[in-house]
């Protein structure tokens, strides 16, 4: 026999993160080691303080398989878990500290598409035309709350019965409630389209079961989804969410904050139906 | 505005964990909140210690949902990677903690098929003929070395090229190198088949990908898998390892234990090239 059996560094319960970490060669990028160690202990952990079970375990397989079989161009089934395990709300806190005295950021949320039509400002972007109307307008400020001129808006939201453009193909318009505005000088903006619905993240997957099983809902405050770019500034991903929901208690992806929660009035006399002003304040990238 | 905003828990970095898990109901199944909120626990300090930066989750998304898509019925992409972070020895430790003073346990593997032909003792199992072959006896008993009748061994092991015939359908006999014995009276069993070789397990997908930036190899000692079953007993999932095997100090998954590495003899002069005798002590269901 070759192999001395007592030089093992055999796996055990006690041992088993160390076990498992000793293995990682000592060139790994020390980011990708320090990652994958930070992961591998907690897992550990978790499994430990559960006393998991091997049931539960092969549980577990299944469903991140099934997750991930749900996922195709249209559909994002991981980031729905993340979302509704606000992974995806404390990876956006962790990486926008710095956002102190500016607009707050929140989710990107599954439904972005690149590449909206560029809109001269005061453009209707609702090209079905269903549910109240509304003008969104206000300026994009720096920190001092002087206009940054050149700023990009890529605006985005559902339409009056609760659905993205990309999930009804076939029944919405292309590029329906959404488009791209930049700013002038002034740093003004100002766009008309519907006024945001709430409703649910998709919820015929793993995840919608995931949520019945825990008694949560899969709703979604209405909002408006907005990217902001400039040069010279960091891009900012938010939202502004309509301040007489229901749901902003109980956000199924936890994204509300007290600071984007917009005012919206009833304007009778108005060439829209509703009115919500909001300004911007971006820092410097 | 009919809702108070400021009576929202609204999610911030600090208070993440009970902000999600304050919104499990109340009527939630209690073992299924116990490892949800465990869950989310461990997640978020893992987020929290490594800072987990914007593009690593989006990286962390797209290497899950590109596991979850390499899965089918021939593979079970996260099964290797629970295997090669560890958590399935860890599951099998934390679930086999009473079999003191009996044959451990170790992982399943992907590689089990139920439905192996019965055979009675002695027979060989190896199809395909190839590489060295070997004899597989001893008795399957008690902790106090009473023989056990009617134990059922479920084997089976890759062929000499290193995959198992579900790997190679098209090239390798169905039911090559598997078999399922039962004891009599005197609760010995024997089995001829294929002296078992290392082999990696499959890498040309994520798990493999990860297994390369952490530059461990993918390679398992050679081994017989067995699943033991008696009425009365507990169920026992093992393998024996041959002990002259380059990886028994690196196995990929982690599936090495002193006690399973079997003494595999030279036998020229017997009808196999090999000898392995091994017992096998179960303990009461």
């Amino acid at each position: 026999m070759a192999i001395d059996l007592t030089k093992i560094d055999y796996f055990t319960e006690e041992g088993s993160v160390d076990t498992v970490n000793s293995r990682t060669s000592a060139d790994t990028d020390a980011r990708m080691a320090e990652v994958w160690s930070a992961l591998v202990k907690h897992l550990h952990a978790f499994a430990k303080e559960v006393d998991l079970k091997q049931g539960e375990w092969e549980a577990g397989i299944d469903f991140l398989t099934r997750t991930g079989q749900m996922c195709d161009e249209n559909r994002q089934e991981f980031i729905l878990l993340s979302d509704v395990a606000g992974l995806s709300m404390l990876t956006d806190a962790i990486n926008n500290r710095e956002l102190v005295g500016a607009t707050e950021s929140t989710v990107l949320g599954p439904f972005h598409v690149a590449g909206a039509p560029e809109l001269p400002m005061g453009s209707n972007i609702s090209l079905d035309g269903k549910g109240d109307s509304c003008l969104f307008d206000g300026r994009v400020v720096d920190r001092d709350g002087n206009p940054i001129e050149g700023a990009r808006l890529d605006v985005w939201c559902d339409n009056a019965d609760g659905y993205y453009d990309v999930q009804q193909p076939d029944i919405q318009p292309k590029w329906n409630n959404r488009g791209i505005f930049t700013t002038g000088a002034d740093g003004k903006y100002s766009f008309k389209g519907a006024k945001p619905v709430s409703y649910p993240i998709p919820y015929d997957g793993p995840v919608g079961q995931l949520l019945k099983k825990l008694g949560r809902h899969p709703n979604r405050p209405a909002h408006m989804h907005y990217i902001l770019s400039a040069p010279g500034y960091k891009t900012l991903c938010t939202h502004t969410f309509v301040d007489d929901d229901v749901y902003l208690k109980s956000d199924a992806v936890f994204g509300v904050k007290a600071s984007l929660v917009a005012h919206f009035e009833k304007t009778p006399d108005g060439e829209t139906d509703w009115h919500s002003p909001f300004d911007f304040v971006m820092v410097p990238a």
